[in-house]
C-alpha cells in the first residue's frame, strides 16, 4: 500500500507545457503528479495567453520568472539554470505534442505527453529512437490504467482464471457533445478541428483509453484486422468523428468491440469493459473503478472491492486509500505518474534492469494508440471496410 | 391497469403442440395464457415421447382422450368435435414451426409460434397470405415486450421526448452455453444443429427478440445495410454461431449494434438496450424491468417506474402489479398473450377497424425477424461484409 | 421447477369476499391463484356496493348468480349447492377479517386471509381452535415469502452459513402517504381509521410483512424484549402510526431492528433486508427479488441468482420463469396460493403427515404477526418503552 | 472548480504526530494535505518507535533532525526555530489526542485531530478556550464531509428542497472486527480497550462521521431525546460496543436512527444516508458518493453527479476532477485540509470576518461529536434508556 514513502531518490524538478486555467486536464496532472512529493513544479508555459499564464503560474506558487511565455522560452531557460526542470509535462492541443516533445527532448528533457501522442506512427518512431539516443523517458497519460482494479484484472488474467480469451466488449462515451459546437468552449472546438486535433475525435481523444486498457489487461491479443464505422452526427465536426464503432479481430480467434461516442446524450457511465474467457468474464466501469465484477459461468457472480487481502499483490501495492475508501481517478493518475518518475529516476541512475521488468505507458503504449487510430481511420475511409492491421 | 377482467367475449379454447415437461419454455406459454382466464388448455400434443405427453397433459388437468401423440392427431380429431380447440401454439424446434402452422392454418385453427418464425421469408410470405385467406390469426412469443416499460418507451419516442434518434446499441448475451455441447440436453442440441435450428443459433434463438424490441420502440428505423460477423466459439456449433455483431445503418443516418452470444460467461445480465436521440437517451434491461433510464443530456438522470401515474397511459393500462411490486417476465408474457386473444376475438367477430389499430406480434413482425436473420446470414457468409438490406 | 402440473388432486371451487374493482390487492390473489389451475374462481361478494360488484364478477367470467350482495349471502347460498365453493379469500378491510374468517368457518370452508389478520390475539386463538375444530385451513398472504430467493435464505441459514446470527435490519418503507389524505381514496382512509384498520397503520399493513419473512428465515430468533416508537407525521392519522421503529432483543443475544414508513418520501425501494451471522451476511430487497447478495467477511461479495444450478433444491422446486428470467410478485403469490391449496388438499384427504411437514403461511403465522403488533403497540403506549414480549 | 491555485498566501509549514507506517490514518493525512501546495510537509514524530518514525520520516522527504522521537521534542526544537511548523496533525491513538493537542496550543501551534477529538466535554471547553485564548485553530478530520456531494445536500436542504425534515436514518457499518481481536494488529487493539480508545469503540471510530455529517447537512436539528443500545458481540471489546443502534428524538418532532456496527460480517457499503422530508428525499452512501439520488414523492427518481452544471455553486466551486471522473477520499479529505488552511490563513492575517463566514470542521464541530458520545452512552448505560440530550 502506497504511504507516501519515496520510491526514487529525490523529487524531480517538474515543468508544465499548457494544463492553466482554462484548461480540461491541467489539474489532473498537477493532482496525480505532487501528492506524494515525487514532482516539484517549478517552472511552467501554462497557457497560450502568456500574461494569464504568468498569473496562473504564480496563483500555483511559481516564482514569475519561471513562468515563460511559451515552450520555447522555458527550454531555453530552464536549460541554462543548474536548478533547471528535468521533466516537463505537456497539456497542449493535439497538434502541438510531437513538437513541443521533440524540443523538450532536444534539451535534454523527459516528457510526459497527453494522448493522442501525435498524428502519425512515423512521428512515433522518429521520437522514439530520438528518446533512445538522448536516454530520456517519454511517458503517455493513459490516467485510467493506474487503478489498482485494472492491475487487478491483468495479473488474474495472466494467471488464466478467465481461460481463453475470446470477446472483448468495449467503450468510452459520455453526451456532452450531443449539441452542436456553436458555442462551445475552445476547449472543445480545437478537438473537432483536424488541423488541431488530428485524424480523429473522439477515437482518438477517449478510443485511446479504451484501447490502451485493453492492451494493458490482455496483453497477449493482437489485431488482425480491424473494421472501423464513424460518423459525425454533428455536421461541423465532419471529417472527424463524434461516434465510432470499431470491430476487432484477434489472432487466434478472439473478437473485440471499441464503441466510442461522444453524443450518447446523458450518458454518465463513461466507460465500461467486458473480458471474456472460456471459464468467467471480468466487468469493469471507471464509474465505480473500486468494484470488479468476475463471474465464473455456473458459479454466484463475486464482486471483489479494491484493498482487500485476497486481491493480487500488485493491485494492493499501488492501492492508496484501502479497503472501504474509495479511490478517485486522481489516485489513478498519481500511480501513472509515480510509475514515470520511476522510469525517470531509473535512467538517471542508468538502472536498465529495473527499466526491462518496469511497467508504465511510455512511448511504445504512446505509438501502439497511434497505430490504431491509424488503422482506424484507413477503414473508416474505405467505407467502414475490413483492413489488415499493420 | 389490468385487474383480471375479460377483454374478450369469452375464453379461447386452446391447445399446445410442444412445450413437454423437458422443454424449456412450455411453462412460459402455459404462465402466460392461463392466468386470467382468457385461454383454457384443453388439447396438447406436448412431447415426442407420446406416452409422456399424454401424462404430462392429464397433469396438466387435460382429460387423456385430447392429449395426442401428434400434431396431426391434435388437428384431426380438435376439428371434428364441435368444442375443439380454435387457438394452438407451437412450442417445437425451429425446423416444425412451418409445416405445424400451415396444417393448424389449413384446419381454420389460430395460431401462436415460437420465434425465430419458420426459416426463410418464402414460406412467412405464404404462410402470411394463408393466413389472411383463411381469416386466421398467426401470434408471435417476442414475450418480452409485454412489458409496461417497453410501451413507455415506445410512447416516449413516438412522443419525440429523445429527439431525433441517432444510436441504438442492443445486446442479449447469457454464458449457458460457455462450455461444449457434449453433455447437453436435447433441448439445447436442437439448437445449434441448422438441420433442426435452421440458418443461426443465437442470432434465432435471442437476436430476434432483440431485433423486434427495436422495431417496437423505434418503428420509424428502417435498416438500409448491415453487417453481421458470426463465429461459434465452440466448433461442434459451425457453421451456426455462438456469438454475432450485428451493425446496422438505418435510412436517415442513425447507427445500430445487436450483440448476441450464449458464451458471455457468467454473464447474467442478458438483454440491455439504450437508445440514444439527438436529446435524452433510454437505458432498459430485462434484468430490471420495472425501472427505465432516462437521461436527458445536462439533466440529472431519471429512473421511472413502473405502475407510476406520471407513465404514459398505454404503460400503466397494462401494468398487472402495480407500483412497487415487481413484474416479472410471466407478466410480460401474459401481456403478449391478451393482445393475440384480443386478436383473435376480434377476427372471430369481424371487428377489422379494432384490428388496424391493435398492436400484438404478428405474422408481420415474425416475418421481419426472418427477414433480418437472411440479411445477417448473407452478410456473414460473405465475410462479415457490408451489405444492402432487402 | 414449476412448470404447471397440478400437485393436488382436483382444482379447489373458489371464492372471494372483496378484492373488487377498486381494491388494491383483488388481482394479486386472483393472478396468484388462477395461473395453473388450482383453483377455480367460481363465486364472490367483490364489492359493497353490490351492483358494482356483480358486474365485476360477470367481467371476471362467473355467472351473475354466484356474484352475491354479501359475504352473508356467499356463504348461504354456496353451502347449499353441491358444487359450492370449498374456499374463500378474504381481501376486506381490516376489521372485517374476524367476523369473515369465522362465518366461513363456521360454514365449513377453508379461508385465506389478507394481514393483519385479526384485531387481538384473543380472537386468533379462537378462530385457530375453531379451524382445528372444523378440520380446515386459514392460510394468510404474506405474498412475498412464496419467492424462491426467501426460501434459498432460510434454508442456508438452516445449514449454519451465516454462523450464529447477530444482528437482524429490516425494512418496508414507501412514500405514498407522504402527504396528507385529504383527496385520498377509499382504500386509503380506511387504513388510516382505528375503526376499521385497528390498532395500528403501517405496522399491520407493511410491517408484518417484514416480521413474518424474518421468522422464516430465522426461525430460530425468538423476541425476549422490544421496543417500539412510532408516530404520525400526518397528525389526522394519529393515534395511528405512519412511521415507526421497532428495535428487538432476542433470546441468546441477538438484536434486530424494523423500520416501517409510508412517508418516505419518493422511496421506491420497498423493503430491504439484511440478516447478519458471525460469518457472513444476506441482504435481499424485493425490489430486485432475483438477486440475493451474501458477504462472507474477507471474500469477495456473492450475488446468488435465482434459477441456478447451485441453489438450494428448495429453492430451485420453486422456480417458475428460470434462470436469467425475472419472477414477479405475482409468482411469489402464485407459490403462496399453491402451498395453501397443497394444505387444503391434504385436509381433503386426511393426510396429517403431510400436513406436518408442509410449509404455508397459516393461522399460526398469522397469530405471530398480530402478537407482535400487540407487543409494539403496548411498547408505543408507554413512551416507546422496552417491554418483555408476551 | 478546484485547479491548484492557492486560496491562501503561502504554504503552511506543517508537521504530524503519529500516522507512521504501521498507521493506518497517515497517508490519508499526507494525500489531503500535499496535492495542492498549501501544506508543507517539514516535520513530525511519526512512531512510538523512535528509529522507525525516523526513518519513516526521511523516507518522506523530511531533514532526519527534524523527525522527533516525541510530540514533546517536535515542540520544543521546532518552536526554537524561525521556520519551525505552524501547524500539527494529530494523528494517534484517542487516549491522547487531548494533552498533544494541549500541548501543541500552548506552544502556539495550530493543530489538526482525528476524531473522536477528546473523551470529555470538559476537555472540549478547556480546548476550545485554550484555542480562542491563543488565537489557533484546531480542525477535526472528518473526511467524508469534504465531498462535493455533502456540499449539494446542504445547499439544497437549505433551501427547502426537502421540505420539511421528517426522518434521517444513517449507518456506518463493515464487518472487518465480525472475528475476535485475538491476532488483530495494534491498530485495532488500542481502539476496543477502554484505556487507548476512551469511552466507546464504534460509536466513537466511525460514528462521529455520521453525527458529523448530518450535522452538516441537516443544520436546523437539535437531538431533544435519545436512547442509545449498544452491545460487544465479541465479549473481550465489552465494556466498549461493535454494534450501536441510537434512536433520536429531534426538536420539533423529526426523528433519526444512527446504526454503526463493525460485526457486519462481509458489508462493504459502508456509510449510508437517506435524509426524508415532507416532499422528497436524499440518499447518499460513501461507496458510490459522486452520485446523489434525489427522490421527489411522485416524480420519477433522479440521480445527481459531481460536477454537472445543475449543481449548486458551493458543489461544483470544490469539485477537483470534474464530471464523468471519479472523485476518491483523498480528494474530500483535501478539501477537509484546504478549509483548515484557509481558516488557519484567515486568523494569521487577523482576518475574523472571513473566519464568521467559513465552513470547517474546527474544535465545535469536534466538541458537538464527544457530547453526542456521552449521551449515547449515558442511555447505554441505563440500560438502553432514553435520556434527555445534554
Amino acid at each position: 500500500m502506497i504511504n507516501g514513502e519515496l520510491t526514487i531518490r529525490r523529487p524531480l524538478r517538474w515543468g508544465m507545457v499548457g494544463g492553466g486555467r482554462t484548461g480540461q486536464v491541467g489539474y489532473k496532472h498537477r493532482t496525480g503528479a505532487l501528492r506524494d512529493g515525487t514532482y516539484q513544479l517549478l517552472a511552467g508555459a501554462f497557457d497560450i495567453n502568456a500574461e494569464r499564464g504568468r498569473d496562473f503560474g504564480v496563483s500555483l506558487g511559481l516564482v514569475p520568472e519561471r513562468c515563460y511565455e511559451t515552450y520555447r522560452d522555458l527550454i531555453r531557460a530552464e536549460t541554462e539554470r543548474p536548478d533547471g526542470v528535468e521533466i516537463v509535462s505537456v497539456a497542449t492541443p493535439n497538434f502541438t505534442h510531437y513538437e513541443i516533445t521533440k524540443a523538450l527532448l532536444d534539451a535534454g528533457i523527459h516528457v510526459i505527453c497527453e494522448k493522442p501522442l501525435f498524428f502519425t506512427s512515423a512521428e512515433c518512431q522518429e521520437i522514439e529512437k530520438l528518446a533512445e539516443k538522448k536516454g530520456l523517458i517519454v511517458g503517455v497519460t493513459y490516467g485510467f490504467t493506474g487503478h489498482p482494479m485494472v492491475r487487478q484484472m491483468a495479473n488474474m488474467v495472466k494467471k488464466g482464471e478467465l481461460g481463453e480469451i475470446r470477446l472483448v466488449d468495449m467503450q468510452y462515451t459520455h453526451g456532452f457533445n450531443a449539441g452542436d459546437d456553436v458555442n462551445a468552449s475552445d476547449a472543445v472546438k480545437w478537438r473537432t478541428n483536424p488541423l488541431t486535433a488530428g485524424p480523429t475525435f473522439v477515437l482518438g481523444d477517449i478510443g485511446t483509453h479504451v484501447y490502451y486498457l485493453s492492451e494493458i489487461v490482455l496483453p497477449q491479443l493482437r489485431i488482425e484486422r480491424l473494421l472501423c464505422d464513424r460518423k459525425a452526427f454533428i455536421q461541423s465536426r465532419s471529417p472527424l468523428e463524434d461516434h465510432a464503432t470499431v470491430l476487432m479481430h484477434y489472432h487466434g480467434g478472439a473478437r473485440g468491440r471499441i464503441w466510442v461516442s461522444s453524443v450518447n446524450a446523458g450518458n454518465m457511465g463513461s466507460q465500461r469493459y467486458r473480458f471474456i474467457g472460456s471459464k468467467a468474464s471480468f466487468e469493469w466501469s471507471d464509474s465505480h473503478p473500486d468494484q470488479l465484477i468476475y463471474e465464473i459461468q455456473g458459479e454466484p457472480t463475486q464482486i471483489l472491492h479494491h484493498g482487500m487481502p485476497y486481491l493480487e499483490h500488485e493491485s494492493l501495492a499501488i492501492d492508496r486509500m484501502g479497503a472501504l475508501h474509495t479511490e478517485g481517478l486522481g489516485d489513478s493518475w498519481a500511480n501513472i505518474y509515480l510509475w514515470i518518475a520511476e522510469a525517470v529516476d531509473a535512467k538517471l541512475r542508468g538502472d536498465n534492469e529495473f527499466l526491462r521488468g518496469h511497467h508504465y505507458p511510455g512511448i511504445k503504449a504512446g505509438a501502439a494508440g497511434v497505430r490504431w487510430l491509424e488503422n482506424c481511420v484507413r477503414s473508416a475511409d474505405a467505407g467502414a471496410a475490413w483492413v489488415d492491421f499493420h
